[in-house]
């Protein structure tokens, strides 16, 4: 069964050995874990429902529960504290558009906001029940799921926005196709959340991301249904898409996204290569994506995450071995960790890989083979569940990502983690801060860092460190000339610092549009805009 | 100098020998020529200017005559005949995104409309005057054409947005570099009017559309500037180039703009493939494309374009032979010529080549190397001068292009040519309507029908002719699921049929977005929305 408290299905651990605890105790003290409270606790706070009665809604506690928070640290904090603050006054199941329309419509009528969402794995805020007076609804899209029609001739299939992951390829894989988006959160996030927050999967390199597959779809919205039509490309004005990507919930709810689809890839493969150190190795994925190259993923790790990534991977003999003969070829202390995915057919698939290796020696790239590839592909949507055990532990983990362009990858990821080191000294409290570089264009690269710092003992004092920390990172990021978010979107928790990147005639342009299909602002109200 | 009431340089002619006339008279015809008004009798017709005086603005009426038009087929009987109608009431040549700013602060003081222009070559009636008591100002951006930057490890370049083609082309060029963006108009037009217009040029299979080259810029609207930073790629909110792209000049002025350049490519070729028929032809470019080789174009014509261009290309001895030579390998009537290139590092784009010739073969692809290839290089922005030399003899050509999914191209090639076929027979005219797939995609093409008709002797017995012909033919499009305009955008002259695609609801919602950056609505005003 899904946690109601933490990531994923609670039948999967991800176990941290005592050489990982140790390690996680040598850079920032031992971790003091915490009593988590109890669903029954936390459900004896949600306050009476205040919707009208609608057959399409449930207004049980549990029900309300589950649909008040995301993954988010502070959601966490709630969730594991008790401390559950708003929640929705119900939850409503669509199975249909028609049903989804009923909906927005109840919600003008009697003033109620409304929250759509998919598989509720937000980590911006993007769930959260505004205070206030007026009652709001969440409406789980998690029911439309349907593949309605595979064009194989164009390479387009339309589905119930509501699908999840699995269940999408699942659909497509059946008839010998493949979306190929896998972000992280891939087993449990659905198409439509991709699309209103553009979001991008591990081998975007191949596949582009959301904004790429995304052709067209149905919204409804208080304003009427916006039908978006699907061509090739066009010159004729505004592109809807983009009204609807990146909406947030702000505009309405898509019910239905037709997206392009590929043949599944006869050949895949993940390969490890290392770098004797960060600057070799950014100029040398940077020389490999802009010689555009046929791969699906380029995926680099600095020294810091490198370092980590060989700890907490519980295979001391290994990894000792290993180590050795990196440090035989040049890769010592402050190595780098690249993994390189292709995917496609088998000849051209190797010859790109070989390609990269090409362009990789000359930096000292050290090529180690299939075997930390294929172990990272096993483990693609399980590395995730490490935040579970972690604070088991006493750890919280959070994360930030931007992206940049190339003369500021390296100045933003050591921005960021200076930000991290810091931030928590007023606290006493050390953070283990690491970074990868996610996702790899022509143009600059995404810079993904993750903090590890230890649990306070109460909710408050939490509260304000992850506050004090998301603050002095996210600063850092629009210091740096950033964006706020490459692939998580924006929700609640990255709408103050949206204003650097927009200028205030965009945010008020983005408010002019969606108020256009929302003049009452009944949807999702407080997210993306401040 | 540049033709003021017709196509490009007039120095250059682009000749109909005797074999192209009696090819078209025996389709349509003989054609019979009108004579041209004068430009001082054109001129004479500019009314008196309504403009309050400012420094930057050119009130004579040569310098009005020459910003009054673009290049549609409505726009040249104006200026061929000499009725010219309204006409802007001056033209300023700013310098300085702040004189672009401070025209428009000029505009709302005094309730003036502003025309943007770039090289004025539009094909939809993007730069008419309004007619009604406001008088108009033409905006011409052409000296904002410098280079500002360029950061090579980025690969981006930023430019005055008003930068002619070539001059872009030249000055990427001296440091190595281009931009890759080749529209047929490529000579005239201009970076901006790319951008703001969607366009699409000759080698998008390698470089993109417009649309993935603009990656940041700076708009100024009568609300304030918009300055949109360039980020690799973002999730956060709205995309704000996406609000400037297809805009045609009803938000604001984009001023400067910052693109995705690439080295200059070390190898190019063009190759010719002729296949048996249309049916071949079309399932043989779809795998192609389909099999994402590194191609920089793929331009398929139809067995009557195919015809058409080899009875046009004056070299009558040369054609016999290679017609013997195709009806031997199995190419006769309905033959149809695929046009392929290559652009890169040389062993690649070879061995893209062979992958596309292979894949070809099956379908009765016959390869007859480069010389037709090298011939169309040649001549890629030559053609269009064709319109010139047809006009001369008393024949009419005019094009619509739309795009649309695999399953519809046949279909709506077949459709366009019929409604066209059949659009003058109450004028007791025939058309000679041939087309061509300019762009390919995998998810579908772009469909480019252009049509030859014979002018009748006055204005407004050609102008009934042609809005027959643009009706009936902008129906079959808009009938047939397509989009109103794959590369040329929608101006005036298909604004009417917008709303098919967009519905009411997105009509109002880019309205509103529009109004939000001008209130007053004295940017560009009746274009793009009906």
């Amino acid at each position: 069964m899904r946690r109601w408290n933490g990531w994923g299905d609670d039948t999967i651990e991800f176990a941290l050995n005592d050489d990982a605890l140790g390690f996680l105790a040598q850079r920032i003290g031992k971790g003091l874990p915490v009593a988590d409270a109890a669903f029954e606790q936390a459900c004896a706070q949600i306050a009476p429902s205040r919707l009208p009665p609608h057959a399409l809604v449930d207004t049980s506690a549990e029900v309300r529960l589950r649909s008040a928070l995301g993954q988010s640290l502070p959601d966490w904090l709630r969730l594991r504290y008790g401390v559950i603050g708003t929640a929705p006054d119900g939850v409503a199941y669509p199975e249909s558009p028609e049903q989804v329309r009923a909906l927005i419509d109840y919600a003008q009528q009697f003033g109620v906001a409304l929250i759509p969402q998919g598989g509720g794995t937000s980590v911006a805020g993007h769930l959260t029940a505004p205070a206030g007076a007026q009652p709001v609804l969440s409406v789980n899209l998690t029911r439309l799921r349907q593949l309605h029609y595979l064009d194989t001739e164009s390479q387009l299939a339309t589905f119930g926005a509501g699908v999840f992951g699995p269940d999408l390829e699942a659909q497509l894989r059946a008839r010998g196709y493949t979306l190929g988006h896998f972000p992280q959160s891939f087993e449990y996030s659905t198409l439509g959340g991709w699309v209103v927050t553009r979001s991008s999967g591990q081998q975007s390199l191949r596949y582009g991301r959301i904004e790429q597959m995304f052709r067209g779809g149905k919204v409804e919205t208080p304003a009427g249904t916006l039908d978006i039509p699907t061509f090739p490309a066009s010159a004729a004005g505004t592109d809807l898409r983009e009204v609807v990507l990146g909406s947030e919930g702000r505009l309405g709810i898509l019910t239905e996204a037709t997206v392009r689809v590929t043949p599944l890839p006869e050949y895949e493969a993940f390969h490890a290569v290392f770098f004797p150190s960060w600057d070799a190795a950014e100029t040398a994925v940077r020389q490999v994506v802009q010689a555009g190259l046929s791969l699906s993923m380029l995926r680099l790790s600095n020294p810091l995450e490198t370092t980590t990534m060989l700890a907490l991977a519980g295979h001391k003999k290994l990894i000792s071995a290993l180590e050795r003969y990196l440090s035989w070829r040049g890769c010592k202390d402050g190595k780098c960790m690249l993994m390189i995915g292709v995917s496609g057919r088998k000849a051209a698939a190797r010859a790109a890989l070989r390609d990269a290796l090409v362009l990789a020696a000359p930096h000292g790239g050290v090529h180690i083979g299939r075997k930390m590839g294929d172990k990272w592909k096993q483990n693609r949507f399980r590395n995730v569940y490490l935040r579970n055990a972690a604070w088991q532990h006493g750890y919280a983990i959070d994360t930030v990502e931007t992206a940049v362009d190339w003369p500021r990858v390296g100045t933003m990821m050591q921005a960021v983690e200076a930000a991290a080191a810091d931030a928590l000294a007023q606290h006493g409290e050390k953070v283990h801060a690491y970074t990868h570089l996610s996702h790899l264009y022509a143009q600059g690269a995404s810079v993904y860092s993750t903090f590890v710092y230890r649990l306070a003992g109460d909710y408050e004092q939490n509260l304000a460190r992850w506050r004090t920390l998301k603050h002095a990172v996210s600063m850092a990021i629009v210091e740096n000339g950033g964006t706020i978010s490459h692939q998580h979107g924006v929700g609640s928790d990255h709408a103050p610092y949206l204003v650097a990147e927009k200028g205030e005639l965009g945010l008020s342009a983005m408010q002019a549009l969606f108020n256009h299909f929302d003049p009452q602002q009944t949807m999702n109200p407080g997210k993306l805009l401040p």
